[in-house]
């Protein structure tokens, strides 16, 4: 298996069902990806430690989705030098808006890339932009997709 | 000096003017404190390390305030057992709607304790009540001062 | 049974099926508990006399859940120099926005301690949190709690 | 002087500039009117004890007004059966709309009859209405009113 | 058949199964009552007309219901000296927002009593407080409801 | 001077200033318009003569200002054939959130055409692309502000 | 079949359910209407050329239909002198918020005509509107639409 | 002069007094970039033509500024295969909520990279932090720029 480009990080379990669709825009677009499951809040260690290495490991990005007061994009933000894709999962409450702020309000100087709420496929085509921002082959992808979107 | 029992932490220099309300009315009842200034964005590690040793210092009660995507209670709470109150930061844009649900929508297993936008003062009294929870000289205090409020 | 520690107040009957959370959690804790339920407008005799005697016959902590125009905490408050973790019940018009503003943004004086929309579960840690800043035993379950959160 | 028809009760000294409106405009239609000045979270027990009493003392309607978690009308509608009218206050942060949801979002059994946000004048309109419900030479004041309006 | 005391009229067909619940309360309360459904924007000479006449019929309060852009209870008060009572209907966009802000932000001059959002009950309530006002054996009846409340 | 084609009408005195953009714009581009300024509460009868005759005195289109509950659009579409161009006006409490969801939330059967916010030139621009769906005159001096729009 | 005097276009395959409403309501005034489904995002071509050729092709107004961050319209518009209505899509998430804030608050020089979230049918009686505007015989559809709508 | 790899595209000539921010931040860390006014809806075709050649032209990132219905970011990327970063301008009627929501909730298939609400400066360390993930020089930057931050 090739080394993971983009790294995934949930903020719970319950975010899977609609973060597959991150996984699976990524594999359609055969791009490598490593996912696991951490919380910001109740596990800040694992978080900490698996952002600090995700540079030094070989990733190029990191998608981080959370719901309501969704810290984990910030959190991940913090510990990496590499851009962050910020999901922000839909509540029961206040239909996401609550995750949505709680990602995009981010403070100057360390920002995350925040799409739709539930945006999970979109969080992977950016990701994909994003590598083919140094990697010609990447963008060919996303212009392929772009052609087949437009029919 | 006597032992803190109350730590506050600012997320940024400029909450510094709305939180002095909180410094004098800690002063006001008697109550140790230290303000301390880190950012959970800008420099993590630093929030990490005082609030993961706030317990052992002899702290018992912690006061986090921060503004728009105000992740700093929760990664506080992260790192503490001591219970954490929450003060949002009023914003230019969205009037501290930003601050308030990104502090009080934390999700099962770490809450903190949220007061009002801008609720400095607020703040200070919350704290001074979860100290009179376990010692009657602080509960003796409170009360006292919800007598003058009544006159 | 030994005396009560914390205090639960239920704004209307249909916010028990919710509560439940915090009431399991506190038995999970080990922590003594009392549940009442009773309306800050439709009764508020009852609620000033359970609130006002709650420290003298010992308990430490209130927790007050409630819907809509959600007073119950603030009059709580108003009546007891114990801290009250405010719990904003979600609502079928507006998604529980009115229940945490109506609890939130207290005016200065009397804080509440609000956690999340429906937080039920996060108001029984936070209590526990609270008896811990006065009691080395309590603040030990919550420290056990969080070893296991992280697993 | 005549006996009060309407009282008029404020949340804070702070609340009196903009409810100044309400008094001029019960001056100008001759309704006369008691105005004081009392928290709902700071001194329940003298709201209380002026809502109590207001019935019996010949009052008709009362007009309540407050700001942020504006309690003061609820509070007050729970220990009167007079109607009750509810004027929320603007506020810094959320313009007001956190007193509109916390005054006119009451739960079943205790209405309050809400005007707009700093809608200190409708209120004494609405005040003088509900007199000229039961009282023709008010409602003849509300018609000459209206025709006035409408040039 | 008694003389109707309150007027309810409803913007459409579709508000009757929420406002049942005041027609109940006022059947119980034994308050004589109307109501009609017309829309203030599909049908305004009908509105304009059943409002115009509701005093020289001998009613003394309109409770009026409307959802969405809800501009029934403000067209019926343009047209009466009566007080009105507004019924925001939850929506199913935006939950009542939209009907609530639409009714209870009246300018000045022409003020409607807004309650809660679907407050059927409550405003049958205000409505018979708003009669007792006047006349004293309708405060009585809301005297006992209010005491059946506390039970 | 020649027939009004367009017709202005503002809820209050104070919409006068912002509004002034609407005839500016109009008078720019050469469309006869009348303005009024009538509220559809204080003055209702007005409201609807003007609305009503409107049709009939050869104007072609309405635009119609107000802010808060802002009835004035839906009050003039109930009274005329014609299409209505609404325009809520900011508001000090809400930002004419309010005005914005009182206007284009229009029940089924009375649309009226919103624009945005204080969208007074907008207002005049649409006006104008209306007159020209009949006329090609009007599309022409349309299409030359578009060119010039470009540059 | 006649030349087309209105363009639906839907900003995906799923606005089409809501949106047959605009497309009955047409046939059933006799207006003859194209319907297109292009998004303004995956297709911008073909949005672009349809929109720049519809008043060559002798449409007189359009109504565009799309959800979230909903571009469709002024998209359209940016393209086109004709008037063009936008209906905003309910999403799941904010209820159509997003979609409603994106249509409606379009900036001075190219406004959007903005009907209610899902306004399907309102947005069809308005174009109908628009074509009464410059043509006598569709004013009588909506005339008689308006007499029926009073029954 | 270098190539640039960053396009910054303002919606107007107001957006440039904030977004200044963004360019001094690029000019700190080194990035060669270019800035142009052209907005989405009064040039459309100046706004496809740069975004279509873009990738073309060697640019890596494009940051997108708009205010209220904010099109512009979505436009962009929809013309082209770069990551777009979008920046929500504050307004004066809705603080920017218009701005953020017009942005942020793009449809699938069609990202955008959505920052704060003015948020200029952090678009400019996200598009190197883009840059970054293909080119270890400018990963080098931000992390000296991190660690600065940590001071």
């Amino acid at each position: 298996m090739s080394q993971s480009l983009v790294g995934i990080i949930l903020g719970s379990q319950s975010d899977l069902e609609v973060m597959q669709g991150a996984a699976e825009q990524l594999e359609e677009f055969g791009v490598p990806f490593e996912l696991i499951i951490a919380s910001a809040h109740r596990n800040p260690a694992r978080v900490h430690a698996w952002a600090g290495s995700a540079a030094a490991e070989g990733k190029k990005v990191i998608i981080a989705a959370a719901g309501k007061a969704a810290h984990l994009a910030g959190v991940v933000a913090a510990s990496t030098p590499l851009p962050v894709i910020a999901v922000p999962m839909r509540t029961s409450d206040l239909g996401g808006l609550d995750s949505l702020l709680s990602m995009v309000q981010m403070p100057t100087g360390v920002p995350v890339a925040t799409v739709a709420i539930n945006g999970a496929k979109n969080a992977a085509i950016l990701a994909t932009q994003i590598l083919g921002a140094g990697d010609e082959s990447w963008r060919k992808v996303i212009e392929n997709y772009k052609e087949k979107l437009a029919e």
